[in-house]
């Protein structure tokens, strides 16, 4: 028997985002089941896809090294992730979580030598890995899938977390867990408001009253 | 000894801020604390308060009769209540409850005629109303002094609860509640996301996955 799933929306550039892949690292820690995809925060907020025709410009229709810097490496790094992902579910997540944390812990810049290096320390077959990102057209058709299930879900932010029963919402807080006690705490909370039977929208902080950081 | 009290800052206009302040209600039937005070949503969305330097727009600078019918008819029902809290908390409370009532459950316009009549079902001296409605400078001052602390909070839509300690976020729900433990277990739940560890900004559902409604 396999646990229920929960998909997990993320972009490699969002330090929520880092958050909630950390939170569901360790909830997996305990026999919860995530699944890990990608919705584009350069993408989301292009403003050719504001319309009503739904997304109109897409990542993967863009070559690499073009756009913004943001647009360049978030394009890189999931078609990178798209690439570790074929070395199966363990290692896809030591890749994901290695990247997150060179970039929103250890503060450095998402480019290739963060890809390199989060690579060899996820320990993944670096040829396979090398071999796999050369099929740049079968990586985009794997992310093409990601972002087109995000914006039919309507996902707006990372990280989103869809629930196995379909309900599905931004998750933003401005604390980090690595403690499983804490995180099936914290992940019970965002679980209550879900099904709460208020049938809750939205709980967002005003402006100049901001969560507090720990 | 008082208890501590929360604002509820709310806009006539808004479905969700009825459905808040039914909520509120009944808590104060338990002996909760709460503040009735005003955020203008037409004043919130106004293109002339995008910018950095804060409000430029306010509907208490604004002539009662003109600009859209929500402006005039939001800005008339604020003043009213405002006449309305002069004589006493259980009356504003009783003339608030009765003015949403009548928009949002039975589907009334919120112009003269609804604020005439919700003024009668509340119980007000009506004579002590219209006289405290003609003294517009003054119950403008004191609509002012609303918009200003929901401007300096950074309120953005409504119901907002300010709680003791200063936090304070939009808490958007679908579902009516005036049974005292549904109330109780749906304002603890919105407090235990504020005082979370997790340092909770925004749990927000996805655009094509919203609550659902009971």
């Amino acid at each position: 028997m396999t646990a229920p799933t929960t998909d997990v929306f993320f972009d490699f550039l969002c330090p929520y985002a880092w958050r909630g892949i950390e939170l569901a690292a360790v909830l997996r820690g305990q026999g919860h089941a995530f699944r890990l995809r990608h919705f584009s925060l350069v993408q989301g907020n292009h403003e050719e896809n504001g319309g009503k025709e739904g997304v109109v410009w897409w990542l993967t229709d863009q070559p690499l090294g073009e756009g913004s810097p943001y647009q360049r490496n978030s394009l890189a790094a999931f078609l990178a992730a798209h690439a570790a992902a074929q070395q199966g579910e363990e290692l896809h997540w030591a890749f994901t979580l290695a990247l997150f944390r060179a970039v929103h812990e250890h503060k450095k810049t998402l480019d290739e030598a963060a890809i390199a290096e989060a690579a060899q320390i996820a320990g993944l077959n670096l040829e396979a890995f090398a071999a796999a990102r050369a099929d740049e057209a079968g990586l985009r058709a794997s992310l093409r899938a990601d972002l087109a299930e995000a914006a039919e879900i309507g996902v707006f932010g990372t990280p989103t977390f869809v629930l196995p029963d379909g309900s599905a919402a931004y998750y933003r807080f401005e604390n980090l867990t690595r403690d499983p006690e804490t995180a099936l705490v914290w992940w019970n909370l965002y679980g209550e408001v879900l099904r709460s039977s208020a049938g809750i929208a939205t709980i967002k902080r005003a402006k100049n009253r901001p969560a507090q950081k720990a």
